[in-house]
């Protein structure tokens, strides 16, 4: 039995989450019974999709249940096992985000191999994210080369390496972010053609400047404003990866008012979940574990220390924030 | 020489299109030179698209000009020729609408067999609206059998054969439509297994009430409240035929606020235009004819008589009106 820290779902938000939805309970973990481990979680990731699983009703996941840990992905190490084929001191990948330790079957658990590249980017380049953004421009936006590609939210965990990923493919590649000094990033250090600041409006006229050629695929992780300027500055026979519309999780806005143009410029717009995509799992490994050991991916992360801190960092990807990349929470010391 | 009558473009209309933005004028027409013939227009038609061209700017075809003949769709007879190929006494099928008379080269003219069903079903149910039909349902929404499809502007010259051909298909069938005589003739004559009337109001609730298990495919004519509704019933990787979005016209109102629906519940939205898909008339000729000859589709037409009525035909097709089925302007007898 250890003593653990969770992150618990009091309320459902209306709108924005506040902290006082959330609270930080401490309760008594383990030991686990036959075919479980125990797993010290080291880190933990925040992610714009846990907003939708705080509304109750359909959708493609359960919701949080009221009163219970919140889940998402973590990777942490094995403290004691039930069984030969996960010993103790294994790395692995779980579901069991907001928590410091958790009991988990043998079975859920994904061992994974941090050496050169560290745990948390299995929550990251290697994770989640970097499969949603693999999935979505490849096999939804379908870039070939020579096109345009635009991303929105281009320096978060997905956008970045969506960009990355578009420009080795051979695509002039532009994106959008949400302060100066993610713009000279994705420019100056991402090899990204051109960049623009969302904020103080005039979207449509900083896409039009950036992508004179037009957009043929626009990966969307936004909607909102940008979904619309991406519609009118679209090619013919464009093609929309629908991944997120964070502008509208909290807020339900009205859609873009240029809708009809997918019309007469038949354009796809297609939403997908990357859990469906589970089959294409080995070629992403082997496509962006390849880029990312010969340096020629590259990808940040930004680090909070201390579960405590973890409902502000969720906050902080849905606001936007100031953090750059992979946005993920450390609840204990890698090397224990 | 003949004198004819035609329809050319004054203004450009803001918003609705008014009569005073159209001038009917008296020119003279012909005779044929080498390689052309001249048509006597017998039918023209009336359709939805026609006023994207009014307006100027990029479009995927090139807009009306000002003080030119519009065009379109029309059927007629040779009246005199200069080549053996197209012999005087043919029934031809052109885009000269809008034109009493017109001179046309040979090569663009496509011989049709009104045999049986009447020179205007080639602008109608054999026509471009019963191709837009047939590719929109079966290419762009791919409906399995079993699977509810949701068509809007049900009774009109599409949306009254995409029902049809979906029913044949053994999908379920909901339609809508703007009065209660056209819902009747939609479950009484045609077979939808639904239809209501999307005038009132509360159309996601008619449309809930309307398909229980959910829409799986919603062709798309209307735009606007009708597709947020279908958004909001669509079940998981349900399609969307993007065939117009009438309602928006001539007014541009926000597009559907559940928009990022789309990305949970994996849908496809995707715009055509039938002109893309010429090679597929011959498999759509062949389904669609045999059905039509067999008594298995059924068809109306509402013709407007002289061409001094075609702009209020137009105006009546945008607005919805009170015809069913295809609407065509009889410009002169079928039998001279």
């Amino acid at each position: 039995m250890v003593r653990s820290r969770e992150w618990q779902l009091l309320s459902r938000p209306q709108g924005w989450p506040k902290p006082a939805d959330f609270s930080l309970e401490e309760v008594e973990v383990g030991p686990p019974a036959d075919g479980e481990v125990l797993v010290r979680n080291v880190y933990m990731s925040v992610d714009p999709y846990m907003r939708g699983r705080m509304n109750d009703g359909p959708s493609y996941a359960p919701p949080y249940q009221l009163g219970k840990p919140m889940y998402g992905g973590a990777v942490g190490v094995v403290e004691s096992s039930t069984t030969d084929t996960l010993p103790e001191g294994a790395c692995v990948r779980t579901n069991t985000a907001w928590q410091e330790y958790a009991v988990v079957p043998a079975s859920r658990c994904e061992v994974v191999d941090p050496a050169g590249v560290g745990m948390a980017a299995y929550l990251g380049v290697l994770g989640m994210p970097g499969m949603t953004a693999y999935v979505g421009l490849f096999d939804i936006g379908q870039p070939k080369p020579g096109e345009t590609v635009f991303v929105s939210a281009a320096s978060g965990a997905v956008g970045s390496l969506v960009g990355q990923l578009a420009r080795q493919h051979g695509c002039r590649v532009v994106g959008s972010a949400g302060n100066a000094e993610k713009v000279e990033w994705l420019t100056g250090e991402l090899g990204f053609d051109a960049a623009f600041d969302y904020h103080g409006g005039g979207v449509l006229d900083k896409l039009r400047d950036a992508a004179p050629d037009g957009v043929d695929v626009y990966f969307d992780n936004v909607g909102g404003e940008q979904l619309g300027a991406a519609i009118e500055c679209m090619n013919p026979f464009g093609r929309i990866a629908a991944c997120g519309m964070i502008s509208q999780y909290n807020e339900r806005t009205g859609g873009p008012a240029n809708l009809p143009l997918v019309v007469g410029k038949r354009i796809r717009l297609q939403g997908f979940i990357v859990s469906d995509h589970a089959d294409r799992a080995p070629a992403f490994l082997e496509h962006v574990g390849g880029l990312l050991r010969s340096g020629a991916v590259r990808y940040r992360e930004t680090v909070v220390d201390g579960i405590e801190g973890a409902v502000q960092a969720l906050l902080d990807v849905l606001e936007g924030g100031h953090h750059l990349g992979k946005m993920v929470v450390r609840l204990s010391p890698e090397e224990a």
